[in-house]
């Protein structure tokens, strides 16, 4: 029988880069959930001040592996 | 370093309004998870009865601040 | 008042067939949620290997009733 | 062997609110079809008059089931 | 001149599969319709009892050519 | 009381152009449905013979005004 | 010769209704811009606070006609 | 540094042509706007009067370069 | 340094199912491709004749390593 | 068994019209290959010159069928 | 009363990164627009000179606050 | 005559960044085919691993100028 995936679906953000905003989203989510396998990004956006990008914002689907016990 | 959320998807229902549908989902789901801060709708359906609408249906994406202890 | 709906995003795997794949999705998720209601499929794709589908994987979208105390 | 359904496309309008706008579709609907049973909004649209909005309009799917002798 | 066809959208259902929600969306529709020409799924959804699926439901536009007398 | 529309889909085609083949759905449609008030272009294809194109499709949604008795 | 239209995009918000949040979109564009015309409704957001709607947000599209002198 | 482009959303129209409609909406954005640099079909609609096109309507993005003084 | 994939576009096609289908577009595309290694469903369609399914279409994008010499 | 038609995305273009931009983008691609069968309209673009349009450009997905010897 | 926003639609471009192209198309807007707050990642795309990609290309939509006299 | 371009999908993909991934594939792709003239991006995905990024994965549209003999 196959595996089967629960998706989450996370907003992570940084005042640095989508690189960051992506990293920490998979960070806190790794931080209670295991066996994290897969994301699939679905949305870009970010918040302005001065004119210049306050915070990088990445909506994250993220998949994992439900282990059955 | 950047707050995370995450989104839940959560359909309300209401025999009176899609306002009150979207309430319903949002107080419903308040129960339960703190630091709700925004939501997007996704969808609105209805199910009919005698040819009058007998119940709203908002399909809503709802994000919550995680807590990093 | 309406009954609120949760909504799960599980991707279910088989080695068989699509159907197979949503009753692993379904039946791995019945086993800790109650109530599951309905679903929607979001996405169909698979795993090739030699030339053949070695894995077929369904997304979806679960619904299901939000018990209230 | 399961029931089968037909869905209309239909656009309510209404000077008032976009629930009156639906209201109106489906009585109108209703008026020559049998067996409504639910509908989905595919767009939100109005006319402007007088940067007012003059007429909402609600465009919707709606289903009914087929009556097979 | 070239030929004109109708399109109509019908869900169909079974409690065994997709390829007999199809089947039977199409023989429903077939019984009032003449020249059946062509389908395309628009959606794939289904409903849920005690964690299996009871109802496979597909969305169809049908298409059909007109005879013009 | 606002108005209500109803939307049919409609391929029209034609050997010559796509022009040709949204006259040809408006005409087909025309000839037994009263009201037609306006469309909307769902989709462009067509049918190659020879690498060329031997059939212009157009999929239109068409709006008619229903008439309230 | 047929008239040009432009759109704007423009996003209202109200603390009580996505009825007001479209009346204030189109009463804060109409202060600048003459000739509003229609509008399309592109999305629904909102911002929550103490688990309720403190903020409904409408993004409309909102087309006026030019006037070519 | 690299050049940037602002975009207009714009719906031109004409009683003869989708061409003619592209055609208006250009060169009545042109009277005010220089630059410009490429456009994009957003949607092909028209009204129908008699039962045939009274009014091809053409909704584009047109992309002008900024100026930067 | 990762691995890069090539996507290719096939649609498949079976007298009996969506399963056969897309066996053969897969079988078709590993007759002259190597190192096939998934795919995604993008469409279903089917032909009708006399009221039934004639033929099952599936369109599928397909990925395969490219061996870099 | 059914045959397999693999698809081609290709983008015609002419100084002239959109009609000439399909017709380009098929006798292009007939060149090098055969059975071309079908095409979907994905996208129409164009680059503007002097406020008019310097070239018109349809993106096409292009169906053709695969001979298996 | 809630505040309104308006959204522009902005090309940004760089020759070195999505980032630098992002932080071009908002401080050119910035020089002639006060009170910016957000931004949508619509499209991301490039420009390829020597099989490297030559110009980075972001298209934006920005939301900034309407102030009312 | 206009040109025509041709379209392959390319997956690339890196252990360090989009950018890498967006990289390779283009050189991947230029190894073998010439005048590839722009790109547009389709899909963000990626693997995970240790609750980190394993391999950022982009999905591009590559268009290269097709060479008419």
């Amino acid at each position: 029988m196959g595996n089967t995936f629960k998706m989450l679906t996370v907003v992570g953000t940084s005042p640095e880069s989508y690189k960051e905003a992506i990293d920490n989203a998979l960070s806190d989510t790794a931080a209670t959930v295991r066996n994290l396998s897969w994301f699939e990004v679905k949305e870009f956006r970010g918040r302005i001040a001065d004119g210049k990008v306050a915070e990088y914002q990445a909506k994250l689907q993220i998949g994992f592996r439900v282990e059955v016990p």
